[in-house]
């Protein structure tokens, strides 16, 4: 079943990729970075590859992944906003990404140190306990954080700290802010699954205590001894609900009797996950007013791919892609679920809007964020995403991508394990990172192909227990969920 | 300082005080209550009572206290409505009063156990704690908790259940849950100060915990072994700040781009506290929706006064007053400031407005709230309190009344120790409750000479170092305050 001893079984890139991918990068980092990206080449990884991995790559090779990546790189390049001059992009800034061992945070961490941030990654690596308790598995096999580390700064040179322990842990957390002494802290460290918020009480306690509370240390923290330090902290447009109106991006202006104020935008999550979520931007905005501290909430949407440019540059940088029921998100479940032949589990009527972005939108938008601050004592949302689906938008979408590749793919509807409406008005605003320079990588067919691709070149490691829906909201109860559903 | 082992220095109801008492309960519990108020009068308690305790008690019997009591208990007596028939009112019906040890929680738990709510108080007296840790007492001399109840059986008759325990501790909850099979639950057991939140990061944190947890875990019980009861849950108006437009009940109707929803009412709380009652909300609101469950949240505004018809009936029955810069809050605070000669302490400019409310009605309106439940899967806001006032329009009456009494009251404006705006515009809707029937007790004259007589009579009992302001919204830091601030 598992793959996980045999980095042999990764695609490497080859070297027409490699070079495409080092033209994107000098694009943006001009003439001293250059120097940094020849090493690169000089670097190119060989890894061994057996018959398996050999078959693999012939698919892979066949597939629009790398296509899809040279055009980001190249046609489809952000010319990303310098936080001063092109020339000094990232230079001495020092930037503590929090949780940056998970899926967004690890390509963060590496899109950061690859154009020029001194990043520290903080991460308790609970994420990978939580997959062997419940017996799940990312569907890429990653490396250890190690070995990711050390792998990084023998392609790129470049150091990335690492503080292993838990935010919570307030001694700890000083001790990682009195060494690095950051000047942005990106904050990805929460447990960030709705269902697994959803499974028993005393998960629904740890994610609300671990969020909630690890935030709260985060904010005394840079109260304490970083007072100038950009808080960047990643939210979801979860947070909003799915109200009739128009949602705006953190706030709102209501008059109302003959009266206006811009106010806080209503919330309404439905998971103890989400509303951790809430709990966090309210306290955050609070320790901004109270404090004069800055910082930025980034609503996030559902976020699909795995790759980035930097995550493909070695087996070792691999990101992981999570396809079960607890921890995969929607469009990365479908096009795993199609690669296997199982049909696409729509819950419900499937009418669920949400915003949806690239992972290589998310770091883009953290790097924007982190370019432009918030000033003192400014609490600034941005909604992170850059179209809206519905759910049975994306079944279409994977069914059409898949007939382009010879699979069939169905879609069935299966009793919506979550409490959410299935029909609804949605229509979210998302202008303040595109003004800030954003320039989306949209969900086209030959994104969905290459994504696609990738679940298939991997498809022998899919644990099919894990593809239906795990945690139903109505039944959470106060038992612990004690038993692996691993098969 | 400390008379706290002098029982005798308290007042005892007086026999035409009780029979009013008794004349104002029977008005509304019907024949057969009637048997066990005549139990009142023979169970009139006898209390040992030293020169010190006379003296007081004639400084005490020149006050207007008990003609205040009087009054409220006969011409002021509120009709209360009854939950089905006046006859058979509260009989049978269990009500979990947590944190029924503190200052609302023991009056209501008189309250309900004397109307025929049968009671069981569920406290970690942690609040008592708090007191030796920073060196804090309250003005009044209270009993131990288990004396408190023996008090009450043998005065009314009626047992109160007792369970000690941390609502945090789920194993807890769920023994107190099985055993007593509640079906309401009266929410007061959480950390109730907003200067204790702000004093220091553990504290901070703590607050937030104990809260945020403790309300998840009774949302938790109740889902799995009474998903009929109702929660009562003690929320405060801080939870919305002081916007520029008219606070209504919990929710707020929106036009926004042409399309109209009811949107929960934008939350911009001021403390770690008020931020805990905040995520409260915002959970309890899921797990209605979610589940089902029916749930009643009471943003309850600033309480004034001590006593209640029951906390008066024996001293050992007595209910706290905190007038410290951490515990105690504002009207409170201000009379035993008169009282001992010191300045009204004004924060800032004095402009902060509130909403206020006499103890008796804090007892009142949870008593409304039981008595008209929420539907199964409704999470209902009222609005708790009966008139606003500034902190200005405060220090005015307490001067005035001083006047009246011969003391001289002056009022000085201190370095406001929190982040809050001190001239606003604030107008907040509160009708639900009394379109279920609450007459409310006005601040009047009479009242506020009967708290200052109060205020007086334990003047002794003053530390004078716990007058001042003692935590300050900007300086809390990471640093532990380990020092007591007692005298």
């Amino acid at each position: 079943m598992s793959n996980l001893a045999l980095p042999s079984a990764q695609p490497t890139m080859n070297k027409s990729a490699l070079s495409s991918l080092s033209f994107s990068s000098s694009s943006f980092m001009a003439s001293k970075s250059s120097e940094k990206l020849c090493g690169y080449r000089r670097t190119t990884v060989k890894v061994g590859c057996d018959r398996r991995c050999s078959k693999q790559l012939d698919s892979f090779s066949k597939s629009k992944l790398w296509v899809t990546a040279k055009a980001t790189s190249v046609k489809d390049a952000s010319p990303i906003v310098a936080p001063a001059a092109a020339s000094d992009k990232g230079k001495g800034f020092k930037v503590m990404v929090i949780g940056g061992d998970g899926f967004c945070g690890w390509a963060t961490a590496l899109h950061l140190s690859n154009i020029g941030y001194e990043v520290a990654i903080v991460d308790s690596l609970v994420r990978r306990l939580f997959d062997e308790q419940l017996g799940t598995q990312t569907l890429t096999p990653i490396a250890s954080l190690k070995n990711r580390v050390k792998k990084w700064k023998q392609i790129s040179g470049k150091q990335l700290s690492v503080y292993v322990g838990d935010i919570c842990d307030f001694e700890f957390l000083e001790d990682a802010f009195k060494s690095f002494e950051p000047q942005a802290v990106v904050h990805f460290g929460e447990q960030r699954s709705a269902p697994y918020s959803m499974m028993d009480r005393s998960r629904a306690v740890f994610t609300q205590h671990n969020n909630v509370i690890g935030t709260m240390n985060v904010l005394f923290a840079i109260k304490e001894f970083s007072p100038e330090c950009h808080l960047v902290k990643l939210g979801t447009m979860g947070e909003y609900g799915t109200p009739n109106i128009d949602i705006e991006e953190g706030f709102i202006t209501i008059t109302h009797n003959g009266r206006t104020d811009t106010l806080p935008y209503p919330k309404q999550a439905s998971s103890f996950y989400h509303l951790s979520k809430v709990h966090d931007s309210h306290n955050i905005a609070f320790a901004c007013k109270a404090w004069k501290i800055r910082a930025t909430d980034l609503n996030q949407g559902v976020v699909y791919g795995v790759s980035t440019p930097e995550t493909s540059l070695d087996s070792e940088l691999i990101n992981r892609l999570d396809y079960d029921g607890v921890f995969g998100t929607a469009l990365n479940r479908f096009c795993v679920q199609a690669a296997v032949g199982h049909p696409l589990t729509v819950y419900g009527k499937g009418g669920q809007t949400r915003g949806y972005l690239d992972i290589r939108d998310t770091v883009q938008c953290v790097e924007l964020a982190i370019a432009n601050p918030a000033k003192l004592g400014e609490f600034r949302v941005f909604n992170q995403f850059t179209e809206q689906f519905s759910v049975n938008d994306l079944a279409r979408l994977v069914t059409q991508a898949g007939q382009k590749l010879g699979i069939e793919v169905k879609a069935i509807s299966v009793p919506n394990p979550r409490v959410e409406a299935e029909e609804h008005y949605y229509n979210a605003k998302h202008t303040k990172l595109v003004e800030l320079g954003l320039q989306p990588h949209l969900l086209s067919d030959a994104l969905l192909d290459s994504l696609l691709n990738f679940a298939i070149m991997y498809k022998d490691r899919v644990d099919m227990a894990q593809i239906m829906p795990a945690v139903s909201w109505k039944k959470a109860g106060v038992k612990p969920v004690t038993v692996s559903t691993s098969s």
